[in-house]
């Protein structure tokens, strides 16, 4: 007889009553008496476990079955029988109860409150826990509803390359990739070191982002994005960021800086209703266990239409506030966490896109306004948290990109297909950049991004 | 007024007739008269262009639009005109031409038959030709009929590391990861290299395989996959190897080797299938100029029950076949691409799984059977191409494995937590590797692993 997944068990259990069942699963707990006992079996396929109750008089092996092990696994065939008068819905009243693999005694998770700490050194194990279940099957369909989103708009999915020739990429420090002898690095005749021996012929590293060439594609096929891993080299031990993570980085062809912004509007929400449509039980953990406000605050954002101000009207309003701020705010400085939770949480009580910054501390790529001071950037800010997506409309205009990366002393020899699309038909384009794991971070109100990571590489981490 | 998108339109082209439109796209061709002219727009959206018709009587600019080079952009507005007599099923008959974004006269990509290899060198315009631009669309919905065929069945996404600390994946050649100043590489007391100075704290690379990994969530989740990039740092220069490529690896508890075939053949007729019902053009495009007996063939393999056959039974069907082969054949060896079409072109004439090899040709982790010669292992082998899947049961008895890898001289220290695996609940399980680029060459008739990548990374090549 075939096996059951919990998860069908649970969606349609009505349709299972009084019928003979058979499911497999890992004991989460086992309590008896000499009579009879109960084992919570879960599955994995769904976030509750199942009841299953084993009577003495029923299975011929309840001395075994009764000292069943936390995360030993089962077959069990019986009875499933509505308990609507009970805290689950349902229970199997067992027959046969067979042992499908053993567990040691030690096994570290245990049913207790273990610290997050403790629980990234068991990474391997900690996914069986309530919480890490939660966080990475969540993970999964938020990955999914981001595809689903992208494609039911017949978007391309491109897969830029994780290892770049390039440094030019200019948004943080880079991993580099060799596969020299470091005992015995080649030398050229003037004493440096030769990297056209290494494998690729020249110096290369780990990407830290997809956009410059998402951007080849969207002159290609008009929308596109992107969704790999990304890398940070920076020695930077906070909660908020990891040296490898995923990023979303659409790209749109015929669209200026409103278009990019109704579509990061549009991914946000959608990716919201996915997963509260699709992970309930998770979502209602989270809000009870990990974040109070969550569910609440996650309705907000899908009921709301997102704020949109420019950068120029939010340091007024920052300064007209009278808040006293750690780091002081004047025009021309880049918005720090505080300021932009200010501007999100107690100004708008919403979602806002700031719009329009200071073209010194945006990247050579974003287009220059008018104004010739600011450019079509938007970063969302959101109540929580503050930043989570950070984009621009780029600068399409041949001159006026070789002018700007003139300024910042930028060689046009290290772009030139970058600037090859700005000559061949380079209409305006505009694209965005979603950092997964933040995102994950707020739909779950997990607070550090190690935990949202299945396997997190960090400054001097780097294990399983 | 808002502009269609030419999906849209071919799609829906009835609902448009004799109404206005406007669109926006990219010169493919353009042809003049004096009096009249037809470009042929394409935004990207749709695999094939729309004609637009200007005359000079009509628009104010038709000396300007007459010369509007290949890949400038326009908007036109004008009215959509059914044209069942002729090639193209409709056209625009322009009342406003305006010119979005100009092009260079040496615009690379003119209508004409450029080699691969010349267009590899613009791989930043190539997805703007016929070709690759159905290349890759086809890609973009083949990695969204993967998610979709797995999350339909719930299977959790895993996202595993890319860097990792640990070189016992044993599948290749790494490349190495380091932030350590190669000019000056910090030395221990005894003269050797102190990674404990690099950036995690050791030596580290890049992943061959998300299997073990992979694994640990198998545990947790039951049913799950990987879908994300990998690396081989082997200096081979063939037409089926990349350096960098995407690989997807499902795992599944509970289930043994016949589980995982159902699994695998379920999987390459779902992608088939969901490819030719959402990219016709592209297909009927690969079928008549890449590829003469790619429809066909696909057919064959969606209306097929795959073949299952054990390797000392393959081993026989090749020894008494009378064929001369380049590599000889006897029980022990690897099956070679020869010996792999043989089988499948020639014996079985369709797709067939071979089980069951020598253990010592296969990996450390498939599942001893009980002969003690041969593992439960399974590879993929369809027409026309050979291997494209690989896979096994896993060893689940930590005896056996532990015993498997002491004969292989492998370390259980560097393994503790692929063998924790074991000792909690390590049910039955098994998993493949589908390589993503070897299915979009077998889907797409592509010969050359590089032009089913976006930019190619091969041995002496990081372009872009």
């Amino acid at each position: 007889m075939k096996d059951i997944q919990l998860r069908e068990l649970h969606r349609n259990a009505t349709s299972y009553a009084d019928k003979e069942v058979v499911v497999r699963g890992w004991v989460r707990t086992n309590r008896s008496s000499n009579k009879f006992g109960f084992i919570e079996l879960n599955d994995g396929t769904f976030f509750k476990s199942v009841q299953v109750v084993y009577e003495a008089d029923k299975i011929s092996n309840f001395e075994e079955v009764a000292k069943a092990p936390i995360a030993s696994a089962w077959l069990v065939r019986g009875t499933l029988v509505l308990t609507p008068e009970a805290k689950q819905p349902f229970e199997i009243k067992a027959e046969e109860v067979t042992m499908e693999a053993d567990s040691a005694a030690d096994y570290p998770l245990q049913k207790k409150r273990h610290s997050m700490e403790f629980l990234r050194e068991i990474a391997h194990l900690r996914p069986r826990s309530n919480t890490f279940s939660a966080v990475f099957r969540v993970r999964s369909l938020v990955a999914y509803a981001v595809h689903k989103f992208f494609q039911e708009q017949d978007f391309v999915y491109a897969h830029t390359p994780i290892i770049t020739g390039s440094d030019c990429e200019g948004a943080g420090e880079m991993f580099r990739i060799t596969t020299l002898d470091m005992d015995n690095l080649p030398m050229t005749e003037d004493g440096k070191i030769d990297y056209s021996q290494d494998f690729f012929g020249k110096e290369t590293s780990l990407t830290v982002s997809g956009q410059l060439e998402a951007e080849t594609f969207a002159m290609a096929f008009r929308n596109v994005y992107t969704f790999g891993p990304t890398f940070r080299a920076e020695n930077s031990n906070t909660t908020r960021h990891a040296s490898e993570f995923w990023m979303i980085e659409p790209e749109i062809a015929f669209a200026d800086l409103n278009d990019n912004m109704d579509l990061a509007e549009a991914m946000v929400k959608y990716i919201i209703n996915y997963v509260r449509e699709h992970a309930p039980e998770e979502m209602a953990f989270f809000n009870s266990f990990i974040d109070k406000g969550l569910l609440e605050r996650l309705d907000n954002i899908v009921n709301s239409d997102f704020g949109r101000v420019t950068y120029t009207e939010a340091v007024d309003l920052l300064l007209k506030s009278g808040k006293e701020f750690q780091y002081p705010v004047e025009w021309g400085i880049d918005l720090q966490t505080e300021h932009e939770r200010y501007l999100t949480e107690e100004v708008f009580k919403k979602p806002i896109f700031v719009t329009d910054y200071p073209k010194d501390i945006k990247a050579f790529y974003m287009r220059l306004n008018d104004d010739n001071k600011t450019v079509a950037a938007c970063d969302l800010l959101v109540p929580g948290v503050g930043e989570i997506i950070g984009g621009s409309q780029r600068e399409e205009r041949l001159d006026v990109l070789t002018a700007r990366m003139a300024e910042l002393g930028l060689d046009e020899k290290d772009y030139w297909w970058y600037l090859d699309l700005r000559k061949y038909g380079g209409v305006k384009h505009a694209g965005y950049g979603l950092g997964f794991e933040r995102m994950i971070m707020y739909l779950t109100g997990m607070g550090n991004i190690r935990d949202v990571l299945p396997f997190p590489r960090t400054p001097k981490t780097a294990e399983f």
